[in-house]
């Protein structure tokens, strides 16, 4: 493996690797017309300082962390992540930095990642998600002093940055909705429950729901995929009193509902209206296409890590509110029959 | 920011920090009562060696990267690349290697990033995904050197290492199966024309339906969009002799395929058979569930790490066939009415 290095330029200037270090990092110890020789011919051999040589210099590594703590084969299937990330990178790489991207099975693992990409210098900063209810790994990076921004909220960041968006509202908009078309019997399809949003999202839907007059409000606890959603939406349309629409907290178990719905022979939206989470491009795929509270996840990713490229700068960062989701109303959503 | 450094360690030790350095390389310089001294306090206090210390001293970067080009808002849609990469992480982390991710704009900025990481020792090998005919990134890493595995082929890759499948015995299983159930019009929706496997499966489509005597073999090019997938099969059920199967190169295509045929009210399978490609989870999300083309993604991309992988290693590494995609039937599928 051929890479022009330091000795290069020294062999072809006759100079020492010393006096080259010297000419590229702008230090005293070669006059200016050796200095001027060695860019030129640093420049002629295509040279790069290494990325190493410049950390260790007191640069900064030009690279973002995002540990990602979902099983490999879920990812795949969930477009929020994908679309979180492209819009991080979209941010990141107008500015000339990679993203460095880990999947960890467990907390420990995902703490073990940030001690070690911090310790050898890896990256700048972190982006954390899924951000739990008395988080462990808050403290954590606190302590590290590495330079962070949560994607989630609000609150339970401890000292941390953040980017959040206001779900419960969101989830307020689309059960007045429903109960406006003239739906009574409300269900919830939701997502993995030790996950802050999920707990807020859930005490939105019960306050809705109260608030409103239902009698029920009842959710069932997936885990976003669309074996777990269209299961649970197969056992709430088995049931003898079986609601009449139904909210999912994400687009992939929506999808499964409506087929689910499809195979027990129930119309969509007459016998059943359904609302999804997240409004990837999937939603305006099936037929009928789906209400959902929509968000621009990549301009979500986007303004995080603008956040956490001030983090790094040294800039004081807060929470910052991020725009709440809204509904978009589409052809799965009707007055009940 | 406070991480541990080497001036912390020979602070609290009382030793020069080039002490320090010696009794952490394992170079000479240092009594061995010092260098296990030193050792101690290093764990004690934390310290981690700089990855920018260790790539100086001839260590590696221990990251591989992934350049992307595709339109970000493209990516999150495609389950394709977030199995992909799922499988790639797996098999890196295993060996506590980080994945670097960049997405580029076109084939310009993605040499310029391969030059800069390389340059940079930011990463120790790259993946190349998206191969074309006459790739000009094939000649850019040879000379490089950069250690590459290409995920494309067969051929086309130079001198470069490759994982590939034969994406042209996949596509003519499919076109004899939809022939054995008595279809004589099948028609494709095809992925992006300028890349390799879109030109091997454009023409595996027209051999097959030669071989078989039908009549066409008509491919309509698409970007593997919904939305592209969408009006393609419009026009293709709006035309006087619609065909009545249709083979989609992708998932996402076919599943706004399916759309557009309930919008139209055509029943599939009654009036069209659709059969998909990839077979990512969204093809058992809808209903009926579609026929797919399967492969097991992550299985794809943790071979091309493990390959990547032994090239860095300075291994010998060749073009290794994946295991072929196969026909997965399902309710998509049946004789033309």
């Amino acid at each position: 493996m051929k890479r022009p290095t330091i000795a290069d330029i020294a062999r072809r200037a006759g100079v020492s690797k010393g006096a080259v270090s010297y000419a590229l990092n702008g230090q005293p110890g070669v006059s200016e017309a050796t200095r001027q020789r060695i860019l030129a011919i640093a420049e002629e051999i295509g040279f790069t300082p290494n990325s190493a040589a410049r950390a260790l210099s007191g640069a900064t590594a030009n690279a973002v962390g995002l540990a990602l703590r979902r099983p490999a084969r879920i990812l795949g299937l969930e477009p929020f992540f994908m679309e979180l990330i492209s819009g991080v990178e979209a941010e990141l790489s107008a500015r000339s930095y990679a993203l460095t991207l880990q999947v960890v099975a467990d907390p420990e693992a995902e703490i073990a990642v940030y001690r070690r990409w911090w310790g050898e210098r890896r990256v700048d900063g972190v982006l954390l998600c899924d951000l739990r209810i008395d988080d462990r790994r808050v403290p954590v990076l606190e302590q590290l002093q590495l330079p962070a921004v949560v994607i989630g909220g609000p609150g339970h960041t401890g000292g941390l940055a953040s980017v959040w968006a206001d779900d419960a509202a969101a989830l307020a908009e689309a059960v007045e909705y429903l109960v406006a078309l003239g739906h009574r019997r409300i269900a919830r399809v939701g997502g993995l429950p030790e996950l802050l949003h999920t707990e807020i999202r859930t005490r939105a839907f019960t306050d809705a729901c109260a608030r409103l007059g239902l009698s029920e409000a009842v959710t069932v606890a997936c885990d976003y995929t669309g074996e777990q959603g269209g299961r649970a939406t197969r056992r709430l349309l088995s049931a003898a009193r079986r609601p009449t629409a139904i909210v999912y907290d994400n687009d992939v178990m929506a999808i499964a509902g409506l087929a689910a719905a499809h195979e027990l022979g129930l119309a969509v939206p007459g016998d059943l209206s359904i609302v999804a989470w997240d409004d990837s491009p999937l939603c305006r795929l099936v037929h009928p296409s789906l209400t959902a509270l929509g968000r621009d996840i990549p301009a979500y990713g986007a303004h995080a890590a603008r956040a956490l490229l001030a983090v790094i700068a040294g800039d004081q960062v807060g929470a910052y509110q991020h725009d709440t989701p809204h509904l978009k109303p589409r052809g799965s959503t009707a007055p009940p029959r």
